[in-house]
C-alpha cells in the first residue's frame, strides 16, 4: 500500500473518507423514507449504500474482509447517517442541492481511492479505472437494486458516472506518469468532483440511443 | 475453526444447519410457485435462499470456495425443498404458521454459526455481528430481489433481522467473555429464535419515520 | 490450470471467449435501449452480461482479481458489442434469431469454460457443473435484475438454464472419467449448445408448478 506520504495526508484521507461513507448513507436512508421502509430498512439501505462500492471492489480484488468491515469508524458513520435521515429527513429534503454537492464530493473520493487501491492490488489500469467507477457507483447502484428501481445512475439523466470514470482514468493515468499518490488522488478528485458539479448545474447529460427500439 | 466440543456437536449443528437449508429453501421455492416461475426458477431460488446468506458471509470474510459448495448435503436439501415445494406446494401454503417456526429456527442458527464463523475468521466484533445477521438475512433478500420485490426483510413487517442482529450480537459478546461456542450457540439462538417468534405471535414492529416524506 | 493441449486450443478457447463475451454483451445493450437507458447505462449492462457470469464465479472459486479484469481484451469485446449496439440497434433487432444462435454458441462454451475452471479450482463435482451454469447464466441474471426485470432465464419460456447445466454435468463427467480437456470441451459444449437450440426451435419449456399458488 502506498502511505509514504506519511500520517497527515492518512488521517485527510480518513475523515474525508468517513464524510464520503456519511453522505453516501444519508441518501440512501433517504430513499428508505421515500420508500416508506422501517428504521431497519432505512439502516440497510444506509450501510449499503455508503459502504457498498468499496466492498464490491474489495471482494473483486481479494481484499477480504473488506476495508469497511474491518474499521468500526465506517460502521458508525453509516449508522449515524441512517439516524440523521430517520429524525431529520423531512430537513434534509428540503437541502437536496447542498446534499448533492456533498454526494459530488463523496464521488469524487471514491472514485480516487477506489483507482488507486486497485492498481496497488496488482490490477491492469484499464480495470483500475473501472473498479475507481465501481467503488463510486456501486453503494448506489446497490441501493436502487433493494428499492426495487432500475438504478438511477444508469437511467438518463445528468452526467454521474461519466466525470467518476474519467476521474478514475486520470487518476490511474496519474500513477503510471509516477506522480505521488497525494497529487494524483488531488488531480483525479478535482476532474471527477467539478465535472459533477457542472454537470449538475447545467444538466449535461449522455447521448441515448436514436431510432425505435427493438422489442 | 472451533470444534473443541467434539463430534456430537458438531453432528447436531450439522442436522440443525441442513434442517435451516430445507426451510429457507422452501420459502424461496414457495415465492417462486406465487411468481408462477417454472421447475428451474422455482430451483434457483430455492438454492439462493437456502444458500445465499451463507455464501455472502463467505465471500466477504474470504472462505472461498464457500462450505455450501464443499458438501454436497447442502446442496442436496436445498434441491429436495425445492421439490417438494414443486408438489406439495398447497399444503405447504396452508401449514405457513407452521413454517414460520421453523424458518425461526432457521433463522437463529444461521445468525449464529455466521457470527461465529466471522469471528473465527478474524473479523472485529460489530462487523462480525453484522455479519452473523447477513448470514440469517441475506438468502431471502437475494430470494426477494431475484423475484423482482423489495425485499420483505426491509419493509414495515413482524421483527425479523432485529432478532437476528440482537442474537448476533449476543453470540459475538459471549465469545468475547470467554464462554464456549456451545454455550453461545444456545444462548444467542435462544435470544434470536424467541424474540423472532415473540415478534410473530404479538405483532411487534419497528419503528417508521416519522413526518411527510421527502421527494 | 490445465494447458496441456498446447497453445493453438487455448487460441482457439481465447476467440470462442471474446465472441461469446461480445454476443452477450450485445444481449444486455440491446436490454438497455428497450429501456431507454442512455449510453452509459447501456455501456454497463453491455459489460455485466458480458463479463458477470464469470466474475461471479471467479469471486467464489477465489480467483480474484478476476480474468475479466485481468485481460483488456474482455472488456474491448464488451465496450465494442455497446457500441455496436447503441449505433446499430434497429437492425440487431431484426436480427433477433440469429443473435439467438450466437447467444446459444455463448452460453455453450461459458457453461462448459465455467465448469472446467471449477474442476481446476477444487471444487466438488456437484457445485462445479452448478458453476458452470452459474456462469452461463449468471450475467444474464444481473442484466436482468439492472434493469428492473425478473431474470428472463426463471420465468417460463424455452429451455436456457437446463441445457447449461445440462452440459456443465456431462464436462464434468468427462473429466472424472480422464477425457481431455479439449474432448470434454466439445462434447459438454455440443450438449448444450444443441440442446439450447433444439428448445428454441421445438419450443421446449420446463414443467411448471400444479394446481393453485399459496397466497
Amino acid at each position: 500500500m502506498r502511505g509514504d506520504e506519511g500520517t497527515d495526508f492518512s488521517t485527510v484521507l480518513l475523515v474525508i473518507d468517513l464524510v464520503g461513507v456519511f453522505v453516501f448513507s444519508l441518501s440512501g436512508a433517504l430513499v428508505a423514507v421515500r420508500k416508506q421502509l422501517d428504521i431497519f430498512g432505512l439502516l440497510v439501505l444506509a450501510f449499503t449504500t455508503g459502504l457498498g462500492g468499496g466492498m464490491i471492489r474489495d471482494v473483486l480484488i481479494g481484499d477480504v474482509p473488506p476495508a469497511a468491515l474491518q474499521d468500526w469508524r465506517f460502521l458508525v458513520a453509516a449508522a449515524l447517517a441512517g439516524l440523521v435521515a430517520f429524525v431529520y429527513h423531512p430537513a434534509l429534503g428540503r437541502m437536496e442541492k447542498f446534499v448533492g454537492v456533498f454526494d459530488a464530493i463523496g464521488l469524487a473520493l471514491f472514485t480516487v481511492a477506489g483507482a488507486i487501491k486497485a492498481i496497488d492490488y496488482g490490477v491492469p489500469d484499464a480495470a483500475a479505472a473501472l473498479l475507481g467507477m465501481v467503488t463510486g457507483i456501486g453503494g448506489g447502484m446497490l441501493r436502487d437494486v433493494l428499492a426495487g428501481r432500475v438504478p438511477v445512475v444508469l437511467q438518463p439523466g445528468e452526467l454521474y458516472a461519466i466525470p467518476s470514470l474519467g476521474g478514475a482514468a486520470v487518476a490511474v493515468g496519474g500513477i503510471e506518469l509516477g506522480l505521488s499518490t497525494l497529487v494524483v488522488s488531488i488531480i483525479g478528485g478535482l476532474v471527477c468532483g467539478v465535472w459533477r458539479l457542472l454537470a449538475m448545474w447545467r444538466h449535461w447529460q449522455a447521448p441515448m440511443p436514436q431510432g425505435p427500439a427493438s422489442v
